[in-house]
């Protein structure tokens, strides 16, 4: 019987004795490794926090106390450590599975969800005012990388933590990476925290200290004294201390027992501490070790080697390779290109970049605020700043957006990556509300391409129209098409049509465009001639297409890989609307919900009716009853 | 002649003679009072920098050199010295006059036009590594206010400043205020900066050096040395040189020989450079010191006295006002509820909640991403948190307001001012594409009160409804009529049919409403009965009544204070497309385009065919088209 077997809640987590625990980690590691290389997952964040996530429900006990994680895609070791050691786990990101992400719907332990950095410690500053104010005794604990302090809201939870509550711990899981290397000052100061003498001297003492455990829990609780106390012994002066906030450490994250003096001291401090954890990404798995970026979030992969699926030279190219590659050729082409990416060189294929064009690459850290404002910074100089960022992460920079590029009609271009669905990341991490956000701010540009080649296309039109031009595209691979050598300047606002029909016009984008051929063939071969247009631009639409549509057929279909509320189907109705034209359309995409994880896209469509089988059913009795009328 | 008649740029500043300086600045701050008292403005914070951009001025030469203002509201003294001193700013902040803010298209001097907080370092960061990049020799210069570090954009910049750029010249204008005294660790450590005895005596031993100029100057010069060179007269372990960023002063922002000396050493720094700027917000005007939060932004007041217009018994509230008393009732009666601000306590009405109810009140300071997730955490914990904050502003936190807020389907209020136009502000304020941005996200209610009382009733039925829940109402007075004692909580997604009809049905939401009324009258007059309809919730929209008026209408028309793109009509469209209804729709709304400043809102609809009389022809055409079909 395994340790781990037995443990269900905090509660056991303390049952297991103290010369165990590096079993029962072992296990967890196991575990872990095992389940990651069959459905992919953040494995090498996880394997970096198992000490820290045991050492953590030793010393507190949720749900009653609260743990709040930054990403909280580390959140699987908290997740065997609650109650979830099943086979849901198992099938951890897949159908059926947990959420690879802590999911207050899945279970109480999980205090806060969050797929998007950044967030921990805010909301974790609220959690601690609302037991303030309701007089209650629990614990709250921001478990925060150092990664998080490169981004705004942070930093601005970190202004206000000091004067709202004087009970919270903060603990710095400190592994120096986001998912690429850590970048800026912040990264290079606690470098510095963990590398001066006066630190390594403080650690010592701050030891001796603790050896003598209730003298220094006394010591601690000396409100007044501490500060004389300790001046001797602990560092005065860290960034943390500017903002009010005690600053313990730096701490070995992988020794259970200095974690748990350390935690334990934490637990009587009379004021916001933060606990400075060093962690290694990826301990416990060599090859997770070797290629900290590559695990840092994986695919399936074979344990022993540590290596994916290999990829031929048959595989169409990813989305994210046609775009990085793509890039690099315009980028060699003319020097005012530039390439801006917040903390996700390989997740946006600007790694190509950053090994081709150095000089013009720029990573900025979990700031995508800044690094839209840095952009539009360098646009109003000349530049032509290319920000690649996944859709639902630019959601971060709405405002910048609208305030700072398209109010001042910057010439920024925006690659927006996962664009769609990202089935095993699920709800957070779903593109599907851009077209929505984008399209009702003046000057914007927004288009799809339906294949790796019209990408290149779209990107070098972009770098030549003087507009703010948002691309946005699919997770994963494309067509497996040649890309022209040289790239073609699309009309803006104008769509294609690739097949001709006579009863029915599918307007589709992206994706989707693949669905619409196949739903065509079927309502071809059930008698309704159907046409399918590439509409390529959600904005500005093709509104003389259109209209030739109105007249020539009796049923417009939309087909989106977004939310249909406020989407391309909604500006579809919109322009229909200002013509007057007052044809029947039906509008596919996603509803107005939620969607959350699946093992793939396809099961996703099937649960929201979707999929093929469903559509054509759909379609079929819209046609019937558009050319009964 | 005046001295500020003479100046048309900076090389025109420098003409003048040092001591004829404190001429200029009376000069310059009795045209900002006379105008400001005339058209309201920013005055508090414009009398402030008087002097400082003189000395800009004076060590820089725009447009060559690039000026980032924080806010930007701050610009006035910065237009009036770069040939801005004429009719157009007799009329700032009206029709024709110039914009209340700095803004690109107005003027080559102004490098980056902002009137949202926090976004100045951003910028010039982008603009000093596309300096660098080009190869030219530009200064940078980035003024931020002591309030833009409570913002967390402004940190996210900070941290890669200093990795991106070795020139760059940030002004810390510290006057300690936001708008409202500046809160949090931040602005506690600032002012341990000025007061701390050791800056005191480094500020001494700097300006000795710096007296023999040339010395000074060299040592800046000497690279390597600096640090040496400097430890014994310049603090070394500012916050600012965590971040990699030279700190230099303090230095009294009202001494022109001061900050002139100064601006030299900060434009010989070989590493981006920080100067410490004292200075007091409404400098020169005894009522604005006397009240400074008032003269942030003021209405027109009297030159002598300092007072505005005052309020009789018999004037409106305004909706700010009505809004702020409500919620002081509803949270005396319930402690689980909430206020807060991102550093706008009277902008948006929680000064009541200030000062009736102080322990359910939270100013976060200029971090509306933090000023959500905060409210996210304690809804949480069964709080029921209510954020006051204006329509624009919410675009800081539309990720949060997603992913936080929605996707967790936390009973947080969004209590959002100045949904509409913000005439004299201009485009960086109106509130235009909150219904465009929140209704694609899947959990959201969004309503607008038609009066006062409904705007209660509203905040009362949110309160009672555990969803995230938007309330939207303009800038301004409110309709004068009376608010019952007692709230009713209204049916969500219910509207309500204010004046019956037989032909056309008008749905407008909240301001638009009387003028719906108008227009129903007119279209009676003219023999098209019209219907009145309530909308209140642009989600859910009612759906049984649109319907229902699919079957007794020949026309529907929608009304809205938003954008049309995305906006309330087009809900009504997709609403209208899912009951497979063919009703001619007219939607009616701000058209996909900036709208600028003005002196009214009633100046801007006329300018964009919004105005009453174009609206009767527009509508009484389509009533005919409609019944002709």
């Amino acid at each position: 019987m395994s340790l781990l077997e037995n443990i269900h809640c905090s509660a056991d987590v303390k049952q297991i004795p103290q010369e165990q625990l590096p079993e029962l980690a072992e296990e967890i590691r196991n575990r872990i490794i095992n389940v990651t290389s069959k459905n992919g997952g953040h494995i090498g964040p996880n394997l970096g926090v198992v000490e820290l996530t045991i050492a953590l429900h030793r010393a507190f006990e949720t749900p009653k106390d609260k743990f709040t994680f930054d990403v909280s895609h580390q959140g699987y070791v908290h997740k065997l450590l609650t109650g979830r050691n099943d086979e849901r786990f198992d099938q951890i990101r897949k159908t059926g599975g947990y959420c690879g992400f802590l999911n207050r719907s899945e279970n109480e332990n999980d205090a806060f969800g969050a797929g998007h950095a950044g967030t921990a410690l805010s909301a974790a500053v609220g959690m601690a005012v609302a037991r303030d104010r309701a007089g209650t005794d629990e614990h709250v604990v921001a478990v925060v990388g150092d990664a998080a302090f490169t981004c705004g809201v942070t930093m601005e939870a970190l202004n206000n933590a000091s004067e709202y509550t004087k009970r919270l711990i903060i603990i710095l899981n400190d592994n120096e990476w986001s998912i690429s290397p850590n970048v800026g000052a912040i990264a290079r100061y606690f470098n510095e925290l963990i590398t001066t003498s006066v630190y390594a001297k403080a650690d010592r003492v701050v030891k001796n200290v603790l050896s003598k455990s209730s003298h220094g829990k006394r010591l601690l609780r000396m409100g007044a004294r501490w500060k004389r106390g300790t001046k001797d012994f602990l560092v005065s002066s860290s960034i943390f201390e500017t903002y009010g906030i005690r600053y313990l450490g730096p701490v070995d994250g992988h020794d259970l027992n200095q974690l748990g003096h350390y935690l334990d001291v934490a637990k009587e401090s009379d004021q916001p501490v933060l606990l400075h954890v060093r962690t290694t990404k990826g301990k416990g798995y060599e090859p997770a070790l070797a290629a900290p970026e590559k695990f840092h979030g994986t695919s399936p992969f074979n344990v022993k080697t540590g290596f994916g699926k290999t990829r031929t030279a048959k595989d169409p190219l990813n989305y994210q390779d046609a775009f990085g590659q793509s890039l690099v050729r315009f980028a060699k082409e003319d020097s005012s290109v530039v390439g801006i990416t917040a903390a996700m060189p390989p997740g946006t294929g600007l790694s190509y970049m950053r090994r081709d064009c150095p000089d013009q690459f720029f990573d900025v850290g979990i700031a995508e605020e800044h690094a839209v404002l840095f952009a539009a910074g360098m646009a109003t100089q000349g530049f032509k700043p290319v920000v690649a960022i996944y859709s639902t992460f630019l959601q971060r920079a709405y405002d910048m957006v609208m305030h700072d590029v398209c109010l001042q009609d910057l010439p920024v271009v925006f690659c927006m990556d996962r664009a769609g669905l990202s089935p095993n990341d699920g709800a957070t991490h779903h593109g599907l509300f851009d077209i929505a956000y984008l399209r009702s701010l003046p000057n914007t540009i927004i288009a799809q391409p339906r294949d790796e080649d019209a990408l290149s296309d779209l990107l070098w039109t972009a770098l030549k129209t003087e507009k703010p031009f948002f691309i946005r595209y699919p997770k994963g691979e494309a067509k497996g098409i040649d890309i022209k050598e040289n790239a073609n300047v699309l009309p803006v606002g104008k769509a294609e049509v690739l097949k001709a029909g006579k009863v029915v016009s599918i307007w589709a984008l992206g994706p989707c465009i693949d669905e619409a051929k196949v739903l065509a063939e079927y309502l071809d071969s059930e008698g309704f001639s159907t046409e399918v247009v590439d509409a390529r631009f959600a904005k500005p639409l093709d509104r003389d297409l259109l209209y030739d549509c109105t007249r020539r057929y009796k049923l417009i279909v939309t087909m989106e890989d977004h939310v249909v509320t406020g989407g391309f189907g909604s500006a579809v109705l919109e322009c229909l609307n200002q013509i007057d034209a007052t044809i029947p359309v039906e509008r596919i995409g996603w509803p107005d919900t939620y969607i959350g994880h699946a093992s793939s896209i396809q099961d996703l469509k099937k649960q929201h009716g979707l999929d093929l089988e469903t559509l054509k059913i759909r379609l079929l009795e819209k046609a019937r009853l558009a050319t009964e009328v």
